[in-house]
């Protein structure tokens, strides 16, 4: 499956994984032959994390994987207690791997007095010793700079579009970002689909009341095509799925939803399902239990990327090529 | 109530509370007669807490309160968040007041490969901004060192005692640790009652299997006395009433169980319940909903010694009289 | 002209500005009613930078104006070096003021291997000594976490709204974002313009040469509509004045720019000239030399910003109310 | 003598002493089969220290040893400077050997005004350029979390207990306390010496006079036993003297005192000498000059373990399983 | 004796001394009129010192007098630890008064794998806590940007000068510095006389010895002159006595020394009066003890300067007058 | 030419070269047989710098090569820069070379309110990311500790030395200080020269007006001997053109100048041309284009050195050997 990746565990590379969802660490440690280090982990009654290593950590390359679904300040901490605990025994390089990174979504201050978390997340990593960061599909590319040190920005984009491309052969395709935010990254899909038009839903406000909506309308040509909404996050759901009737709405043939993270709080699944859209399609990222998906819903592994960002990280080879354009 | 406080709100000094236990800041608001900082805060749908505050903090002297129960990681991570849009805020100066200090117990490393979480909470908070902390009966007096920076360590003892010669002059006290790492908090305990004898609980481990328990002994006299069993905390509760059951078992005439924080976990409350203890007294560092309580618990009030150092700090007079002999 | 400002010289406020643009530090002067602190500034003949005050500036509020213009390493460098004759002569708090943040367009990597320079210039300041930085209208909010420290992020789109609200009131309004990544920054036009509707040029690339642009599209109304093109900075004016080309050949009755940081280098007065555009603005956040000027171009003064939020953060008063929206 | 340790010198792991106590240093040299690297150190006449190292250190893993004996401050300063040189001639990783870490007595504020000097220490070495920390029971064992880094943390107690068991097998043994705050050290012993019973001595103040002891009494059975009375250090003496003498006084058939750390100062060893203990044991991590022993009095050499730690440092190995319990 | 300064102690303004010179300090407190803190200061028995405070320091301008004289790591590690303790305690700012900067003379690597002590030194109080550093003529001017952070820096010269103006007014002076490396001092104090001509003594080393000085040359002319020998400091006095005869050999009609540092180390004393030197001037940044001093010594008192920019400071006044042309 | 170098290329070593001098960064290449980094690097139009590094360069062992010659503080950016871009992309150590140490001669406060530049400069290159500096005949070798961390000082005396020395054999040399500042510089050259007498001028200052010179003397003989004026740096050429006609005019028999970093700022080619001087020396640390050249002047080559350091740091070999007597 792997051909170039060697069949006896690797010298020094060491896989650790938090509780979070641990399918994820163990589909990585296939694919990179490695065994993901045992350990002992559990919540003190009162909820305080422990954490201790099952073998001897010096002088190793650790690589925490953890993904950041709710509750999240819970595997946030487990991540960092994680960190502390390498970097007391050792460890000779702590790479802290965040497929989806918590708090992105306050990355500024929207208005005065509010904190810039994401920027607060990098630099508690950073206190806990950690080296390096690896994520996907940052929400914005600026989040790199939070780190003081190496950032592997990953992008998903082209897992994503090989499906769309391959499914949707044929078809007339716009690409479609559901606010006027995402825009560029539609710009960037249409390039990868080979210079499709683009379009996106402009939210007007009435300026007497600037935090209420009062309609949408969409900017560009999607009648009669197939609209493939992208974002990076689909939360509640509740923009995208207004997004998709937007667009049956005004003759769109079709649409289908594209994104890098399903964090799918509270009533997504059952808005997207409601939603009319044709398929709906995220990375695994973060886990998507059982009972949230649904028939039209795809789910693809993103475990064979962050394996080989692993492995080149760890063999000092480029990592650049896996994200070409993005980071 | 407290004359020397005036009734108009004090220059500067801000105060602001997590949501982990309102009451407790409100009531020291009361004491220091200044109004909790209004606020927005609560949680997306994924479980990223969002704090934004209402009113302008520029230069203000801020508190800032946050009780940490569980879920315990929750509210470390509101507080440093609430700390970093202070901070970002061009607040003056952030004290941070956490009257149970999470994490106190991974105070080292029990064992190789284990984190020191206390430390690490030291450093997530000066990361995030904080200027100085404030804290109650620690579990280790030396964590005030885990901070780089002023730490106020106060010292509930002084109520729990009053009220225990109070309730129970007259009486044949020993004061009586319940295992030999207790010891000298239970001397400095007979040292405020007066010179009473004290005791221990002497845990028997078997040589080949160290991680077991044999037998538990108490060590010092407690026939036909009143026994005080003291501690800093009770988490699930286990211990503490086996050394009750062992004290009564061993003649003892009656037993009081005195501790700072009642963290009282899963079947904690049962466990004291039926443990024979004439009357069990804790403050409220950390919020004893009505369901955890019984008859014979006795809750003792911390707000009045928080506002009091929040009053000695802002007008930089002297805590130290406050925790004399601890801090 | 500023009512509340008295004519004495403020106490502890003290004003200081590069050799760069020293006419807007005497503008913001004249607003704050504070002389500028006299100071030597020179160049060795090998260009290296000599600063010193010729005041004493012990225990000073020192607000540190200089505007990035070319030679613009020139000007950043001697911004770092004021900062540091003022950390070292005891200033008590030392404000940034860099109304056009330098380095903000390299706020990520766009690919591997590349600098995060905005992030470095921040690092620069916090490093010789800064305690906070002021700027307007940063190319991405993001730049704020870039910063460890309180960060003031003005906003000049009100002041350039206001001029276009004023001259071109009754006329049919589209808000043009010149390319995909100012969408929503047009969108927010759009909104102080009381609901204008919106467009934006798309790039189409050709996947086989992907850093070629095979041609330009509208996404959006514009035919028989005034077109005010918006955007943060103008730097060689390339782009813009092939939106304003292609917006006109699609049938806009008239085209109108706007934006915050005129840098103008090179070819960009003539273009600008040339594009057919009925009238560009700008602030002085640059200074703008006579020679780059021309009949068509309004250059708005941000001296009243910069002095409204230098007296705010003196006062410790809220600047948020300053930047609404964006802040 | 220790055969897995080749003849010839190891690439890179370099070793270094200080001058308070050469002999150590020499010895572990031995056990690692390395020189000890040679340089210049020696005082000023104003009593500044000096050192030069003699052959290049470029690159090298290197472990500096001192012991903190009188003058103290003279040999932390001396190890201080040693570090700072390597750090300077590039060492690849700089590990600090402190057998008796110095001022860890000042691990907490006992009062109100006082230094942490434990944790100034710690800052103080990391500030110098220590990577990493190697200390043998520390005087409380969250003195590790006051380093920013790896601390491997040694126990000597089963070099004593060994030494113990084999001279006094088949004694009734009590494992003594000499006051509240060793208990539960008293208690690992009894463990490890296959759960023996045991003992402290209780202070009694009076309220009134609260620095002052108005008695001691013995909590525990110690009748007709041997009593080892334990501790992590002897600095005067008087304690530890004043432990024995009441034991004999309460019928102990003997006694024996074990501690890691021979401080000895002023009268310590006149009073160990008359103190009616039947043997005296120590190590030396801290030399013990001639004139400071006599015929009851036993020290063990703490080389070999600090030989093995260092092995597994440079090696990486697992250091857990030398402390197991303690670290 | 000081009629600017009020007879009612400064509110704020707090004065701590180390014990190597307390009536330094004491003459210091006089001169600003303010009493130094009580503090409890003593050493432990194997040498560890302990310190606190005994009134509160919350929110004052700490001030903190040590006299770097022998055993210098004894008071330089004092001072630390009152610098740690003042953190601790929260002072709002702490400044280091230093007359004589420990280890100034080793300012740089000299040859490889040397320490850069005087850096150490500025790091390890930045590291304890200081704000800012006060000494007295520096070894050389560059350890100012040693510290972090403000350094005033005073000049003893105009001191000395004075003395010497008004002692010697009419002879014919030359200024000497006793080898290559005063030279510009001496131009300095050649200016400061009214422009007296200048000489030094140069060393002629062997190239094949080239630790071994053959000869000393007087360059410059000094037959039948008066000579000011001039330097920083005095240590063992060799090279100065050395050059006091040089320059009586080649005509000198007469020798004065003057210097700001007397350390005065083993035969420093007999060695100057030894000499033929007419007279000794020192200041007493560092106790010159009874013991030491003979007949033709003159000893300056510093405390005034010390006063007077502690006030500067503490009023945020100028410094930079103190120290013109050095500073 | 270098034959312990091979014919490969070094594993991890990488060589960098910014845009200011390649021609040096080139001829390093070749003596260390190692290709310079391909890169683009180019300004934005408003003078913005942009690097990006063409070839992976994770886990090498960086050599950023700068000549800090006029425009200096766009070379200095661009080696900030370069430093950031190879922290980011994962370079495990990175040496700065800057063969002249800009604002070296802002290494203190010559008088109050001014920067240390020198120290911001060290400052700036940790923060950017450096682990090691390496420079050449840094104007005084404390700058070495302005940098927190192994800095290499060069020493291109004897390569100065060494011409001198070979073209001038049989000559009555005396070497001289073109001010009182250099001295000791004069006196370490003619040791090496076996034992030269030095000079040097001195400057006489009108007390009254003390900014202006009144006049120079020479000190010491040089009445009909070859004079070697020596000199760190050679800016304007104003200092070391006047000591050259002074010479002469007091009877020196030829004068030649030597000085490591020729600035050859405005007129100091035709100074050095006109002063009369036979021979002028310098390295090519700084880039003397042709048209600062003249017949009379000889550039050495500093590649050989540079390459010579390189090599020893990457195999962490001795450097000590190639600067004894200055580093």
């Amino acid at each position: 499956m792997n051909p170039q990746m060697p069949g006896t565990p690797k010298k020094n590379l060491m896989l650790f994984g938090g509780r979070a969802y641990p399918e994820l660490t163990d589909e990585v440690s296939k694919h990179l032959n490695v065994t993901v280090t045992p350990q002992s982990a559990y919540d003190f009654a009162n909820g305080e994390i422990f954490v201790r290593f099952e073998e001897s950590v010096r002088g190793c390359d650790a690589f925490v994987i953890q993904s950041h679904t709710a509750p999240i300040n819970q595997w946030l901490m487990e991540q960092l207690i994680m960190v502390d605990a390498l970097k007391r025994a050792s460890a000779k390089r702590i790479t802290v791997i965040m497929p989806f990174y918590p708090y992105s979504r306050q990355d500024k201050k929207h208005r005065g007095r509010e904190p810039i978390s994401a920027r607060l997340v990098a630099d508690l990593f950073k206190t806990a010793g950690a080296d390096r960061l690896v994520s996907v599909d940052l929400h914005t590319a600026q989040i790199q700079g939070f780190f003081d040190g190496p950032v592997d920005h990953l992008w998903a984009m082209p897992l994503l579009a090989d499906h769309i491309r391959g499914k949707y052969a044929g078809h007339e395709i716009t690409v479609v970002s559901p606010d006027s935010g995402r825009t560029k990254l539609a710009e960037k899909w249409a390039d990868t689909l080979g210079g499709a038009p683009i379009a996106f839903i402009h939210k007007t406000r009435d300026p007497l009341r600037p935090n209420e909506v009062v309609s949408n309308r969409v900017v560009g040509k999607v009648e009669g095509r197939l609209c493939i909404v992208i974002d990076d996050m689909v939360d509640t759901g509740g923009t995208i799925a207004g997004a998709v009737k937007q667009l049956l709405s005004e003759g769109a043939s079709d649409v289908v939803i594209a994104a890098t993270h399903g964090i799918l709080s509270g009533p997504a699944t059952q808005r997207l399902q409601d939603s009319g859209a044709r398929e709906v399609v995220f990375t695994d990222t973060l886990p998507i239990p059982a009972e949230k998906r649904f028939p039209n819903m795809t789910v693809l592994s993103i475990a064979p990327l962050l394996a080989r960002v692993i492995q080149e990280v760890f063999e000092d080879g480029s990592v650049t090529s896996l994200f070409d354009g993005n980071a």
